[in-house]
């Protein structure tokens, strides 16, 4: 744990301008959302297309120099990929310049929704919700034992305790067909609203309007079914740290969307994004 | 309705490759992913930065030529935003070149998690999942009334009939500080996996590993919760429009997640991505 909370820089790419209240930097937060969230998605520029490319990708931040180091410290951002796939050919690509050296140019973003937001306006409507983009630089990540950490670090985003519980170690084949980048952050922001909604003063006094608008928050979360069992599965019951898991994720995500709802995060409340 | 099903053209950029049988490139099937999701996430070239933009914005194809047309017709993304923020300012800058006058090259992606496939090697491994992705040009909306026509659209993607049920039209000043990004869609494709694990025939044939690795689906899906009153509320139920509005979303939404966990889509199985 660092003595002094870490804040990301803020690069003029980077920093929140809209309802900057709203705006975090310190990496905790940042990298929190990041690793709660099961999809990301990565964009970079692909040298072949007018358009940028976008993927959703799964990942995890975390530190194979110091796989002990927590949320609050200096990571790195590990996604999982194929490598046939375009983001990680332009990644090994041999660079072309001391600047591509670094690596690919990446932009990743991970987003959660904790509410709807219902106002007197469809001006004021918005969502409760946490984004966090970090930019930074991607590489192939080619040594075998910081492929590993990767895969599993991965592996237990999706189930806590998975990895173990699956057939290890991934056998030679398994381990040329998959691929895992390694993105140095050069920098990143978060976004975060949270709260009940807040609409103009002249519309506040509308007393028809009041009575006839209803206004709150709905909460919005991810819900955990009941786990089906495949095909050819002969365990008979669902495993104690999968059920656990279930039932631990639902009830913790239900309560921060709830949560959410009834607690300002942003000092100065503005809701028109 | 066409008579024919409409399809994108597969562009180098557009098509899907890797486990190219998950490919989708009909209109009504990308189009109905991108409606669905809360949250899409557009990427850009960021003039000014190494690293692309990439931000969470809510949007929803429609056509205001023709508001009837439905999910298998050609559409528009219409995509809310702010005049002040970066991706509005770049699509509103006068054009420099021939090809700047259809507007900023912009990639959009709209994904859903349907469920952890859980295989018994972490390389099985999965999600259930329907990834799409738009690639178009953006321009600011200019015309009052496609504008509003948007703006309609939009909110009542949140809650359907939620326009009706504020306060309308938006004023001078909040028309003033809405904008409207129109998308015309150059290429799409949609990547879609569903069904139970498949393992590979060296592990399935592995019976202690068998009796020991749980093997099936945790469908996932978002969830509405109890609509929560806001400070000023004067309401004293929950509007029926509401109400069934969350009873139906999470009923729809839940036996998706279900089917998907019990249904193969791709036509050739390979689970590695």
């Amino acid at each position: 744990m660092p003595r002094h909370e870490l804040e990301y820089p803020k690069e003029p790419f980077s920093t929140v301008k809209r309802l900057s209240d709203r705006g975090r930097y310190n990496l905790e937060a940042i990298h929190s959302i990041v690793n709660t969230t099961p999809l990301l998605h990565v964009s970079f520029s692909s040298p072949n297309s007018p358009f940028p490319a976008i993927l959703p990708m799964i990942g995890q931040m975390g530190s194979f120099a110091r796989p002990s180091a927590d949320l609050g410290d200096v990571l790195d951002l590990y996604l999982h990929g194929y490598v046939s796939s375009r983001l990680m050919n332009l990644s090994r690509d041999t660079p072309k310049s001391e600047e591509a050296t670094k690596g690919l140019p990446v932009a990743v973003a991970a987003s959660h929704i904790d509410g709807l937001v219902l106002a007197l306006t469809p001006n004021s409507h918005s969502y409760n919700y946490r984004s966090a983009v970090l930019f930074g630089h991607a590489q192939l990540v080619t040594d075998v034992a910081e492929k590993l950490y990767a895969m599993e670090l991965i592996t237990n985003s999706v189930v806590p305790g998975r990895w173990a519980n699956s057939r290890i170690p991934p056998n030679a084949a398994e381990m040329q067909s998959t691929s895992v980048l390694r993105v140095r952050i050069a920098t990143g922001s978060a976004k975060i609203r949270s709260g009940m909604p807040h609409d103009e003063r002249g519309d506040l006094e509308d007393e028809a309007l009041l009575e006839r608008v209803w206004t709150g928050v709905v909460p919005v979360y991810q819900t955990l079914g009941e786990p089906l069992p495949g095909p050819y599965n002969q365990v008979a019951e669902v495993p104690a740290y999968l059920r656990q898991y279930v039932k631990e994720a639902n009830a913790d995500i239900k309560s921060a969307a709830e949560e959410a709802a009834v607690t300002e995060v942003a000092k100065k409340v503005r809701d028109d994004e």
